[in-house]
């Protein structure tokens, strides 16, 4: 089971990690061979496993059964993969984590149907293990949340206007709402109050905002990533991420010759804009609001009770901002 | 609200679909408008609403709170709609119930995530109105058989030798599982004992079964049908029902040369393999076991209890099977 580099220096979630690897890998079975086998592609693929680590963490503020805990760290997880794989859907993606896609490797057909199948499984560990409907309600009531930020970042594609607050908004729904899913079910399952839980949601919450934050600023500045992932594909795609709206807020005339091209943009045109929105100090403004999330997030974590878990989620939440790929 | 009239002769069912369709409405709430319209264009197209249907009707053996059945059947119809639109994106189907389907109207990404949405309302509809986990596992148990099933026919495309007990295999999964957990959750979430609710879910999956083996034979038989659908669309994409693969069986050599271009058939190709298998007595073979299996549920629905309920399960079950479109 290959974990991501990043866990060696905390040895209990590393293991726990493992476990709900484990356990993803167990519940991956389907007839059909090459769905099945893209999806346990997928999931050794050493992704970072950030949503089940928080859940993880957030269970650790009270004694609990593991395995359950470990359960829906994988439901997390998988319901995760699904978005990623509908994601890829959509943009018509041909990588992932730098391997091929499902929907480049095996078709749109199998892509359409992982997914949903990723959903089902979600779905059952979810009904196999939450202790109780409050724990199923939150998870419907997040991956609502989850599309209509989806669905809002399609509509508003190409939309050369689009302010930060739209992104905001995209952001706190497609990844801000699955961060603070994993942080609240951590919580709650492990026997934590409800206002503790609500808490817990709250710093997901801004743990994902910031996350995604970084995210879009690594497309500009992490140069290895583009071995993984295509060139500014999202630039492309129409999707406009916060170096790019806040670089071209006060100088639109130079950079709507190119995003005007839509998908026609050349890679000569989108290392163009890479070069307009550095000048423009996009990669500043966007760190500063990644700094502000970030710092918001810490703040609460400071307010939880002093347990192991707490100084963990400082030191990860910490390195999420400073992280260089 | 547009009932179908073959609701028409039954006022109660007719009456509770009228409330189903319109709690489903009521359910639809994204932020985005085109997959809102394209969604609640869908919910009135005066489709046959046979799964909700059948659960008010297993759910009248007992006396039980009506709102919490009629939402559950919203949430049956509404996962039946999220299938029905991914299976469009996979078929790249132009049209739906005579309407241009969501994938056409709107573009895949729209119908990956309206298909995405209703898969999470169906899950919010269960999680507040189910009375126990129970419920909520036998759904997701069904879901993966649902989708195991479409995954099957998805791999089995233009498999020229491909046999009917693997037809038998592929619907028994994709319609004959949404069926049987239409009737289970009628039964079980009114109250009647495990017992009964396992018996309403094979009954369920007879009727599911018999149900595809009609609509199969209708691409043959049914021309009105044809201002509805593309005509024999699925053979082009290489799925084969039960009339192509029962007639099939003897005379391979005479419809292969056909069957082989493809997607690439010609109208005029389908034309001739429609005749091949009126010609080979298709429709016949497999109009046979439709019969079979309708007599398998009818007998099964005779065992019940006598209740209102009981004389239009066997009434609707018969005029299924012999239904011109």
């Amino acid at each position: 089971m290959k974990i991501n580099p990043m866990w060696d220096k905390y040895p209990l979630i590393k293991h726990e990690l493992g476990l709900t690897l484990a356990l993803m890998q167990k519940n991956i079975k389907t007839d059909n061979e090459p769905v099945s086998k893209a999806i346990l592609e997928m999931i050794n693929s050493g992704g970072k496993l950030l949503r089940p680590a928080y859940l993880l963490l957030f269970s650790m503020f009270q004694k609990t059964d593991r395995n359950k805990i470990i359960a829906l760290a994988a439901a997390i997880e998988i319901l995760h993969m699904a978005t990623l794989i509908h994601d890829d859907v959509i943009d018509e993606s041909p990588t992932r984590r730098g391997m091929s896609s499902i929907q480049k490797q095996f078709g749109q057909s199998t892509a359409v149907y992982s997914g949903d199948y990723l959903f089902v499984v979600c779905f059952n560990l979810l009904a196999e293990y939450a202790s109780d409907f409050r724990g199923i309600q939150q998870y419907g009531h997040h991956m609502n949340a989850i599309l209509n930020g989806e669905m809002t970042q399609m509509v508003e594609r190409y939309d050369l206007n689009i302010s930060i607050d739209q992104y905001f908004k995209q952001i706190s729904g497609k990844t801000g709402q699955l961060f603070s899913l994993a942080t609240f079910l951590g919580a709650y399952e492990s026997g934590n109050k409800i206002k503790f839980a609500k808490n817990a949601e709250k710093i997901g919450l801004n743990i994902g905002v910031s996350f995604q934050l970084m995210d879009d600023i690594l497309d500009y500045t992490d140069n290895s990533q583009q071995i993984g992932k295509p060139v500014h594909n999202d630039m492309r795609e129409g999707v406009y991420s916060a170096p790019l709206i806040l670089a071209m807020a006060q100088h639109k005339d130079l950079f709507f010759p190119f995003l005007k091209k839509k998908n026609k943009m050349t890679d000569q045109d989108t290392e163009e804009i890479a070069k307009l929105v550095i000048e423009f100090d996009g990669i500043k403004k966007a760190k500063k609001y990644a700094e502000t999330y970030t710092k918001k997030a810490l703040i609460q974590i400071n307010d939880l009770p002093d347990k192991p878990a707490k100084k963990a989620l400082i030191d990860i939440t910490r390195e999420l901002l400073d992280r260089q790929s």
